[in-house]
């Protein structure tokens, strides 16, 4: 993979990277496009990470489909697509972006971030892009890996790409795909939450556990289980306790025993 | 920096890189040498590191003479030295080589390796060379760089070079500076104790207690104060009890108040 890379580079080729765990949607395609025209050449990563899940998670379950993925990015005109049989042997090193992993999904998922950062490096290290395409979906995870290049000075843009939706709002996700018929319309509470935080504030609400408490109410009424619901500070991810700026609305929940999550700013 | 590296890789150029704190000594220029022998191009970068220090360590006394170490490196006509002012804004990333990290000096000194594996890493980002020379003198920090590079599939091959001893047998170290006439003789033991640890597993001795309690009474019968003694594995420095193969003998210890290290393959 990385001497692919040196040879594109060596013609002077700009290379972009689009890292994924497979199960691929329009939200993946849509951070394909805009590789596309931000380089010459688009590597795409299937992989998907074990040290990113906890014993309890979905790593068994989470959806693989290698035949269908490979075709999509077929038709999307992809230079390279990136698929490890393995990534690890034995690991010792990790990458830890303190503060920034402990909030929002660091909470119910400790190790996650770690495992995300640590695989994102080996990733940059092999395919060696000039620039990586992040969705904001997963907002946490962009935050985490700016963070990362900027203090370890690795020579990589990131760029950060809005959140595609279903028609009704749901948030594209490869776990949407894990949610049975019934789940699957009642899930759209999260991103009705997010809407519902954006009006409030927009009509004047400065107090986030009135706007927070009505975020709950909605996903739980819904029959979601919140993991949490909060307005971060959008760079520290530091939760908020009253309105001041800009903020992040970020919500993890479950329904059907699948979790999702959702943001939006505001 | 980078952009100096990439101009020289882009003509075909193969750099090497030898990443020191100052205070330069023969030790050191050993490592030039050999990173010349192995490259078209030497970097070497001049950086007394903090995060490698902690608040009750000598970081604001560690010996620092930057005219003179210029000098020096200019007589060996390195391509480039690199001497930033700080590698640091308020960092949040951490790199954790676990387990090697906690073996030898990782004892009483729990924050070292992480702040070592941090900064080499930020320095490899940013000169990216082809390969790294290490002095064994520091063998845990190479094993852990050496790790490092492993686990996060970095581009660069590390390369240990022998330990460069003064007449008397004491390893170079930058710190040799800080010592008094007085402890600067006394010191010796340290180099002798591991000497004499090969001597006895030499004559026969395969019990490791007895072999490091030797070194303890050589130590400190010259009136230093040990840290640690102890016979490692090789790969894993885990601290053996029967000599069954290849070992590593390390000794920490202090004289007149300056800690020193020093290592013996046996």
């Amino acid at each position: 993979m990385r001497a692919w890379s040196r040879e594109r580079r060596a013609e002077g080729g700009i290379i972009a990277f689009v890292p994924t765990m497979g199960g691929l949607h329009d939200g993946h395609l849509s951070l394909v496009r805009a590789a596309r025209d931000l380089a010459d050449h688009v590597v795409v990563s299937i992989y998907v990470n074990p040290t990113q899940f906890a014993p309890d998670e979905d790593f068994g379950s989470y959806p693989r489909d290698e035949e269908r993925d490979l075709a999509a990015l077929e038709a999307q005109e992809v230079a390279a697509v990136f698929v490890p049989e393995t990534l690890y042997e034995d690991p010792l090193t990790w990458i830890q972006v303190t503060e920034l992993d402990a909030r929002l999904c660091g909470g119910s998922r400790p190790d996650f971030f770690r495992g995300v950062a640590t695989v994102v490096a080996k990733l940059f290290h092999i395919v060696e892009p000039d620039v990586a395409v992040f969705g904001d979906k997963d907002f946490q995870q962009r935050r985490v890996i700016e963070r990362m290049v900027a203090d370890l000075d690795m020579p990589i843009r990131i760029v950060g790409m809005p959140i595609v939706r279903e028609p009704d709002g749901l948030a594209m996700s490869s776990r949407n795909l894990r949610l049975d018929p019934d789940a699957r319309k009642r899930a759209v509470a999260i991103s009705e939450s997010l809407d519902l935080a954006a009006t409030q504030i927009a009509a004047g609400e400065r107090d986030v556990a009135r706007v927070t408490a009505a975020m709950n109410a909605h996903i739980e009424g819904a029959g979601g289980r919140v993991d949490y619901v909060a307005l971060v500070d959008p760079e520290t991810l530091a939760e908020q306790t009253s309105i001041t700026g800009p903020v992040r609305a970020a919500v993890a929940a479950s329904f059907g025993g699948v979790r999702l999550i959702d943001n939006r700013a505001i």
